[in-house]
């Protein structure tokens, strides 16, 4: 039994979870990004107020430990909410904030992280969704321009070819949702604007319309009715928006940077994903200020399995102005499901070894060690029957367990140096010299 | 700021303590160990009781949620102790046995396990010891012989090979240790004999004579002096054991095991490890049943890295009985700081790429970024400088973060398609061609 919302990972999923891990590992690396940890324990006043209430509400906070917990004796709820000192990870962003801070002297800006950690969150438990899950993050803190989102553009590219996991990338900037919001006369009601649009991809136009006559905001929107895209190709779709939006003050930003992204990504195109400029994207309104990006997978109904963007603040709450950032997440249980449903994972992860060494141990069962032993030693993984037991219980040990070559050494075996092996799944059998290791596990491993 | 007892874990370390838990994932899959994870919550009746009076306070406990919180308010410390309903994991051994119990229908038995996880532990924190650390186990759960202490001392011997740290390794056995006491007139006062005993390697054998005497044990430690082997090899001080404890009814059963393990272990020798048979070596008394091992660093002063043993009862706890088993523990913090203290990590294992592409903007700018684009894409790590900015700043960017090449496309270079390359350590400067991929990297990684 285990708490609500958490659960045990076994064997097979826990190594295709290394897999994708690895893999990401691999790719970050080969950007420049370098790994950390942060603990899972944090401080409660680094945490407290940067979630909102219904974060604060939802954060795993630690009871207060020996002399400290008597003190709660007797207390109201308010009076123990502020003897409460340590909470678990809600997120890795704020945690890394904190880390930039505390390590400000020994770290040489722009800082390139990359972080793969639980979080815990008490959300209420559904499909797919649990209360202690992982993040994964890639974010440079510190200053930088363009390249780097041309960067982060590659790297999601990479990732997910590397997966064979058909993806979609929209991009926005937050410039030119401003510049929207003003051309649509509505630059002072920026939140309701781009909360509304945000919505178009689930509810058309209509629904837009309607979200935006619910929050009073009545927009002519023949304004903006050009921005419907639907297909049309990132430069061709950027040059419509330098078109309408060249009179817009707001939107000059966002148009000079994502000029200079298509150049870059001119000079070197995304092999594998689709990239698509979606002016309706908005992601976290209140920290993104630059270029956002979100990743779906296509032929899954999945949702976002990634997303990010760049900040101008990211240390500030904790005293350390004008590092901003930019950044990007992998959402690997949705990644997972992704690859599961379409079958993408490799055939070579498995939950066990392919081969068991049986015997019948005696004079054989001390070869069939010695030669298990030599070949782990040469890194491969075997599994060697651990007690003496009739062949078919042997047989049925690597049936269940998932093994589908059973080695076998017996009197003519010893006899003769050789070795059986079979596969239990076609019945085949062959007859190899002990010494035969290459021979052997290519048999094994066909 | 971090809570007391936590620390975060810069690029270098995090990269260290990757290549110590890849290298011991690899080895646990050639022996047959599969990875599993649990979740860091567990029910706080899972875990108590598990861990004496003194666990039990060291636990870290969540604080519980919404109206549950609210239920505390005005109740004693007893009465809200009653009301803790989640705490962290405090040691892997506990959750992995709620795990064979929580999927036995879905295990087949023997089933070989390895995890490496954070567990939690209010410990007062001390120089290299930590409330939140890395445990990392090996464990067989399910019937089996001899064979896996076999197995588990080759998976030491590899393992520390591979780190290319000496170790010893120090077996006994529970049943020598019972057959001693019974030599020496005490079977019935067995844990104070062994505790004593176990501080020979620290006190000597006044020291232990003077730890009985406190215990008012009264031995004729003439009895078993016999037993002082000092560097007796196995095999002859296995011999000195049958002979002094063959009348001994309650050593045949250790006698028998270390006799078969002695057969394999001729087979298969360690090529690496010192392995000694030390009869004074305890363990967990109240867990241990068969064999027993302990691992330690030759070379450095850090006690034990690791040690294990076989154990009747795993799951009984947990309502499954006659699940005993057998395992190893690696101590990666303590392995980590032997192999810094030795210099023995790999000098490949860097906090940043080797290279950086530094570049004056505009069309060498943007050829530069190709490049570098091409390079990672291949699988090359490879830094690429985010802004326009003077060549000397590039350079003290590539110094303090510790990359030692410099590639620079300029004017020159632009033209005549090349690309200059500057040590930074040496200050050699070569010039390549800008296809001429495998010699750039021959250079840089030279």
């Amino acid at each position: 039994m285990l708490p609500k919302g958490t659960r045990d990972i076994l064997p097979l999923e826990k190594k295709r979870r290394v897999y994708l891990q690895n893999t990401l590992a691999e790719i970050f690396e080969c950007f420049g990004y370098q790994p950390i940890e942060t603990p899972a324990l944090e401080l409660f006043k680094t945490l407290s107020g940067k979630y909102g209430e219904e974060g604060e509400r939802l954060m795993f906070k630690l009871l207060p430990r020996g002399a400290k917990f008597e003190q709660l004796s007797g207390l109201s709820a308010t009076e123990m909410g502020q003897h409460i000192e340590e909470a678990l990870r809600y997120d890795l962003t704020v945690p890394f904030a904190r880390f930039v801070v505390d390590h400000r002297s020994e770290l040489t800006l722009p800082f390139k992280r990359y972080q793969m950690q639980q979080v815990w969150r008490a959300d209420r438990p559904q499909k797919g969704r649990f209360r202690e899950f992982t993040q994964c993050d890639a974010d440079v803190a510190g200053p930088g321009g363009m390249v780097q989102e041309a960067e982060l553009i590659q790297l999601y590219d990479w990732a997910f070819e590397r997966f064979a996991l058909p993806v979609e990338i929209r991009v926005n900037h937050r410039s030119l949702l401003q510049g929207l919001a003003a051309l649509a006369g509505c630059p002072d009601r920026f939140v309701d604007f781009a909360v509304g649009l945000d919505k178009l991809d689930k509810v058309g136009w209509d629904g837009v319309r309607a979200d935006w006559a619910q929050r009073q905001l009545f927009i002519d929107w023949e304004r903006i009715s050009w921005m419907s895209l639907g297909d049309t190709a990132w430069s061709a779709a950027l040059e419509r928006y330098k078109q309408h939006l060249s009179e817009e003050a707001l939107a000059q930003r966002g148009l000079a940077d994502l000029h200079e992204l298509d150049a870059l990504l001119h000079a070197v195109p995304p092999k594998h994903a689709q990239l698509r400029l979606d002016p309706s994207l908005a992601r976290g309104l209140d920290y993104y200020t630059g270029c956002i990006f979100e990743v779906s997978a296509l032929g899954v109904e999945l949702g976002s399995i990634g997303g990010g963007g760049r900040y101008d603040n990211l240390t500030g709450l904790f005293g350390l102005p004008g590092v901003g950032g930019v950044g990007i997440s992998f959402g690997l249980e949705r990644i997972a499901l992704a690859l599961e449903q379409l079958h993408l994972f490799p055939d070579s992860i498995s939950a066990a070894p392919p081969l068991l060494m049986a015997h019948l141990g005696g004079e054989a069962g001390l070869r069939a060690f010695t030669l298990t032993s030599q070949w782990r030693r040469s890194g491969r993984a075997v599994e060697f029957y651990p007690k003496e037991d009739k062949l078919r219980k042997q047989m049925e040990y690597a049936d269940k367990s998932g093994i589908r070559w059973l080695g076998m050494i017996g009197l003519d075996e010893i006899q003769n140096n050789t070795l059986s092996i079979k596969d239990l799944k076609t019945g085949i059998q062959k007859v190899f010299g002990q010494l035969e290791t290459e021979a052997i596990f290519d048999f094994v491993n066909a």
